[in-house]
């Protein structure tokens, strides 16, 4: 049977790779909506290939204009709550929510609610809604399956095992691309250098998150929520060659790890086409020609933004919603030049520090927070 | 519900740790059987410690001495056949065949018979009756759990999954001693240089068919009947640190690998407990403190005997036997310096290239065609 499936931020390196995977088998998969913040240009090549039911264009201005050139059997959406409404009216199977951001978390929630299956790239949904999530979870059904090359592989170790026989899971890190950088040159660091990722070509967002390390503490935050283990079982792993994308360690001893070579598609095409495994052509790790395998711990001296990130999520409540949108602001910040690479983990600190956290037990208080921390952010940056 | 087990090979390096393993799960874990070859002090701490019922000694002229040491509530079985027959006589749950040579093979087939678990130690039954075993599994049942490190780890990656989304299964093989001896050293290798292994501890015979890769081969043989793998998917890299136990290679290109210390607890334990579980304490893993870790293609001209055996193992029927059996005869003249190592693979080759291999499809057949071949190697090696 065909998979119905709504690709949100289609036009993102996710998206892209899932496009891919799609194409491949036009018999397993239909992709029935889309959304793009505003490559009108890709999603319209992708309306034409896809023939989408439904699309949304996250940028208002450039939705109203472009509404016209789409066929009136198109149905458009808009804006953020425009992503909510494409998943809560169209019938499909699975969201793929390759958003960046919080912004995806309303997304993730409303499939959620329909009892669907969500393959979650945007981690920024665990992350600030982990907990409201599992409720909805519990009491709703749904199914998150994760994109992440790290949890994909996780998932893929733990293949349905109790996680009670697990005693930690151990996720890797490249370390990005100022793992041996002088410590005193971090002041320096220009967006173009920090956008130049070692070993995996992915979003900016997600390639500054990567060069401060924020992105794994996230993923620490992640694989809490997504296979239900304490903070105390999660480890990080430095491992710079990006081949093993994580591993599960038994109360036995045994380790358990998924390798292969640093390519979405793998893990976006197993959160698709999951429990099936379907076949990928081409494109082989090989052992024998590769540099050695090496793992180190992280230096969270010289990544302060990891430590802060992984203390967030163990304090919980409101405090990542907090941590998320300060990084969010800051990273965007430094994007623009307006900021140092330093002045990131600074402007997360802060904002951590002086955020009280309460549950974040509803999409009210999330937003709410995350809205309060980005106006903070901003000012401080501003002033 | 505690399993009833019979340990075949019990005062030998895998027959220890088997012990070791029990003695932590009494509750689990009740040994019905025990045998030795000829170590029967060891065997009489064994029967005080786990008051089996039955044991059986391989060494006839020992047994006959021996024998009214032994109280009469226990029963006494002696020599090879006395091992199958304490097979079929003996109530049990899983027999541990942790004996080493063709001699294994009679006492795996009893036990799928009775349609019982088998925890198979005894390469061999599968190297010289695969193709028997596979038509007993099919007709009568029973079950075969490796406790082969590899094998384990093969049968951990895979957890169920389906075998023709298999692309390749990469048995790794630490290399041995000898993995970069200059070749015109060879000759002079004396049997305590071979014994010596870099990361295993394990009894003499699989320590010589280590260092020979005739070990490594043994396991392609046995992989491909275990996991019904067609040769060509099977692939042996070497990886001298044996922290990679081995790995499954997925159709996209995801290949899981099952890691841990090298020490045979660990899968012996497992094959004892599956599909459950247990934990073992301390002992751990420590990728951050490990050194690097590398994989090379192995070397067909410094390791001959891989090359032959797994030639053996394509060809099939009575050819694997013919192998097996010049092997156990020029490893034991190797160990009583009668040869030079570099012989142990020239007798190989000779036997297999005299051999016309017929169907193995008959323990008469296979046993027939061991003797004739040890009775002609031997012969060479005399004169």
């Amino acid at each position: 049977m065909q998979k119905r499936v709504i690709i949100l931020g289609a036009t993102g390196s996710i998206g892209i790779s899932a496009t891919n995977c799609i194409r491949r088998f036009p018999e397993k998969f239909k992709i029935v909506g889309m959304s793009t913040y505003g490559n009108i240009e890709l999603l319209e090549k992708l309306i034409k290939e896809f023939n989408p039911e439904a699309i949304c264009i996250g940028n208002e201005t450039k939705a109203e204009e472009e509404k016209r050139k789409f066929s009136h059997n198109l149905a458009v959406f808009n804006g953020d709550s425009g992503l909510e409404k494409l998943v809560n009216e169209m019938d499909f199977d699975i969201l793929l929510n390759a958003l960046v951001g919080a912004v995806g978390l309303r997304a993730t929630v409303a499939a959620l609610n329909k009892k669907k299956k969500v393959a979650l790239a945007n981690k920024e949904s665990l992350v600030i809604g982990g907990e409201y999530i599992n409720k909805i979870l519990k009491e709703k059904g749904g199914e998150l399956i994760p994109v992440d090359s790290e949890h994909s592989a996780i998932m893929q170790c733990l293949n349905g095992r109790d996680i009670k026989d697990v005693s930690s899971i151990i996720l890797t890190a490249s370390g990005g691309p100022f793992r041996i950088l002088e410590l005193e040159k971090y002041k320096n660091i220009k967006p173009q250098d920090a956008l130049n990722h070692p070993t995996w070509n992915m979003g900016k967002k997600i390639t500054i998150d990567c060069a401060t390390l924020v992105n794994k503490g996230f993923e620490v935050i992640e694989a809490h929520y997504l296979f239900g283990i304490s903070y105390d079982k999660l480890r990080v792993l430095i491992h710079p060659q990006s081949i093993v994308h994580s591993m599960v360690e038994f109360h036995d001893g045994a380790i358990l790890a998924q390798m292969g070579i640093p390519d979405m598609e793998l893990p976006i095409q197993y959160a698709l086409s999951y429990p099936q495994r379907l076949p990928i052509a081409g494109k082989r790790l090989n052992l024998a020609q590769l540099e050695k395998l090496s793992f180190f711990e992280p230096d969270f001296k010289r990544f302060p933004c990891l430590k802060l990130t992984i203390d967030a999520g163990k304090t919980g409540g409101t405090m990542p919603v907090v941590l998320n949108a300060a990084n969010e602001i800051a990273v965007d910040a430094f994007l623009n030049n307006k900021i140092s690479f330093n002045m990131i983990g600074e402007l997360i600190k802060i904002a951590c520090d002086e955020h009280t956290p309460v549950f974040a037990d509803s999409l009210e208080i999330i937003e709410r927070i995350d809205l309060e921390t980005r106006k903070k952010v901003l000012a401080r940056i501003i002033n």
